[in-house]
């Protein structure tokens, strides 16, 4: 029996909306006494709340919507080559241009990890000899920054893709558009979490001459490409949520290319072995079919569908698809998580990387009922999971046709924020995401939850409505 | 509130125990009542329930199941090698023996999935020119048979291992014992369906002359050899339950074993298109770890774990720790299943195969809330997946200490059959399976759910007693 239906029947005295704290005297009363999950709508701000009102049921809103959302379940990636990001990315070939997670940022407000990536890949590519020069010409504006979203691609953690790294190539086979993302160093020490030394730039080194060509060799012989999008439908029936948890993945794709890339002799060796020691070997690539799927539905105008969540360690930055290129910033948050031993809270960078683009496209955190083992990485349970994917039904436009949650019966997966359903909710998108270290070079710390933080949906809302 | 509550409160009138439409009158009467999930004991036989009220707390049974299941808790299970069967299994050399699954049969009442494998296995040996003199010395008495379990070993479906297939060599580090099972044909027409053309053949020879050798080649070059069980453990965060999903484990292991094969040359990487096309291919491995550990608990006197239930396609079978080499056997009953188009239950074989080794080791149907997918292949919804693992925890000695069930907080998988609880409680022990045609070589037509049948254990009750 619902609530309502106590309600109804004269059985329930009393339903308490706001803080459950509220509810306690009456319950030690003995009244029968319910508490609704409430949140007031636009984070209580008034204006914000009108404005919603009036855009809940806009029509102008609901068809963009619609089309919005169908391009997004349409989407396709499959995985054509990797190459050279300054051959996949033009700009990258033009002067010192480096790109990064997140939304914009300069030089001088970059968080400790990016300011060690980008040094460490300034000295990669043999624009400055050291990495005090590197800092130097960093600062003095002659390295020109973008984030790696303003040119189709997307990097976990700092993201730094430099012209002579090796980047994925997914297109979608119907529309020919195309997404990129740089290469997974593995785990421990990595330029991603701002780690720069010998041995991490070695590591690069070798992944630029050997693992991006031994890997295109491989992906240029098979006779069909892979599927990326129908890999992460796979890996979500693995116990993958395909953000935090790629075991199922990369080891579904490492099987599907290790024939092709066993005849690539020596090299394709080492890469096989590069493979097998890395559990997120395809969270890059995950990330870039991802990165396909949301820009899909991007650029319709009036659409209140979110295509971008990002963060650069500082600010946490969306877009909308109806809002042109425009990015809508806050402070980034400190993700909620577990630590590794010896660290803690005040060690966290704050939220760091465009690996929330999972998110975005209805998998990571919207899709953790799949992954029930995933809580032993970010915390909390099983049950906690499928609370989490459940909430962001509440929250999107649609639910995925090839995404399916096993534990909810093969419900797809929620997909499609509607920043409107976010402030009239309350319910701000989870993000399962790891915790780097706030210096440079330490590395991961921790992974964990996070929630985007509201503000941005605010204004957000408000260039929806002044578009209208 | 539960019914005991609600009783004792004075709120409930009624309580039915056994068939629930003796409920019906009075519900229809609108009298509050509750139909208990009640079976009588020992299948209602009066004489064997009074043997069961005597046994079940006895203390020397108590005390021999202690010992049994912490053997079987504690048993290890990793991969040394691939060896010609006849190497592994020296009663292979002598003579025209051939090793088939489930309690033992002779020809003239095998079904016809294990005679078409019959006849296949004895061209394949060269013993007759052709599938007709085959089944003619087959018949003779010329060709002799035992179950693989005799012999250490498993095998799925009709389960023959002849003397020049290659078997997995696994062991246990700590006691020394080892279990072996036969290689993985793949899916569509195979031996182990009882298909026995010249495309099946050719294949088996291509693995006897290829697959075997190169496998071993890989293994031998191991630094550390596969940890089978461990591969298990994590291939049920994985959405296996490693009976009728395997893809996983499959994924995981032919990702840890590619480098080495990739190094065997042309040869690897055929073994890594063979492994990349089969979603079962390790199915036979995790059934050889699963009889390392269930024979780790046998041969402990008065001890009524079940350490084997086996099907020849005619009988079912089991074997009892403190009962010796006995079986216990009862007729096959017929899987409920999903069919594939085209066949009905009309179609199907009466269950078949050694792989029920992996419930009684506690995998398999015993873990199916792990692999809430499993149910789009055997039928059910993933909610049923889970209440079967709940219920086999009524019938088993402990959990397992590895095997852990993500969707039930990580509990271990019910592990261990007390023979005594499954006539206790009426719940017989849930097996999940592929589904034979009944006619040799059509191959698999199905999968789906069967139960143990109840007759054997009620007799295997008296053995144990008898050896008190």
């Amino acid at each position: 029996m619902s609530s309502l239906d106590e309600l109804l029947a004269g059985e329930l005295k009393a339903v308490n909306v706001g803080l459950a704290s509220f509810a306690e005297p009456l319950a030690a009363a003995g009244v029968p006494v319910v508490t609704l999950d409430w949140r007031p709508p636009a984070l209580g701000d008034a204006e914000a709340a009108m404005r919603l009102a009036r855009m809940m049921g806009d029509e102008r809103i609901e068809l963009a919507n619609a089309a919005a959302i169908e391009r997004v379940l349409a989407a396709q990636a499959v995985m054509v080559d990797v190459v050279p990001a300054h051959q996949a990315i033009p700009a990258l070939g033009e002067g010192k241009l480096l790109l990064h997670a997140g939304p914009p940022i300069e030089w001088d407000r970059m968080c400790g990890p990016m300011r060690g990536a980008v040094a460490g890949a300034i000295v990669l590519e043999g624009w400055a000899p050291d990495l005090d020069g590197a800092e130097r010409i960093a600062a003095s504006g002659e390295v020109r920054f973008a984030p790696c979203h303003h040119h189709d691609a997307v990097g976990p953690m700092a993201g730094l893709i430099s012209p002579s790294m090796p980047v994925y190539v997914l297109e979608d086979p119907t529309t020919g558009r195309r997404a990129y993302s740089n290469l997974n160093e593995g785990i421990g020490r990595a330029l991603r979490f701002g780690a720069n030394d010998d041995e991490v730039l070695n590591k690069l080194r070798w992944m630029n001459a050997e693992v991006g060509p031994t890997l295109s060799a491989a992906l240029r012989s098979l006779e069909e490409p892979v599927n990326i999008k129908a890999n992460i439908a796979q890996a979500l029936q693995m116990g993958d949520e395909c953000h935090n948890r790629n075991v199922g993945s990369t080891s579904m794709w490492s099987r599907q290319l290790a024939p092709a890339l066993a005849r690539q002799g020596e090299a394709g060796v080492r890469v096989l072995e590069f493979m097998r020691d890395n559990n997120h070997f395809s969270l890059n690539a995950n990330m870039a079919a991802c990165k396909l799927i949301t820009a899909a539905g991007h650029g319709v105008p009036h659409s209140t569908l979110v295509t971008t969540m990002a963060r650069n360690g500082v600010d946490f930055g969306i877009r909308v698809s109806g809002c042109g290129e425009r990015w809508f910033v806050t402070p980034a948050p400190v993700p909620d998580g577990l630590y590794f031993a010896g660290y803690g809270p005040e060690d966290a960078n704050p939220d760091l990387g465009d690996s929330a683009i999972t998110e975005t496209a209805g998998i990571g955190g919207f899709a953790m009922a799949a992954a029930p083992a995933v809580v032993g990485f970010i915390g909390g349970t099983p049950a906690d999971a499928v609370a989490y994917s459940i909430e962001m039904a509440d929250i999107t436009l649609a639910r995925s046709r090839d995404f399916q949650l096993p534990p909810l019966g093969f419900a797809g997966s929620p997909t499609g924020i509607d920043l409107r359903k976010v402030l009239d909710t309350g319910s701000a998108p989870v993000i399962d995401t790891g915790i780097a270290h706030r210096r440079p070079g330490v590395g991961q710390i921790g992974a964990g939850i996070t929630r985007a933080p509201m503000e941005c949906f605010v204004e957000a809302l408000a260039a929806v409505e002044a578009s209208l």
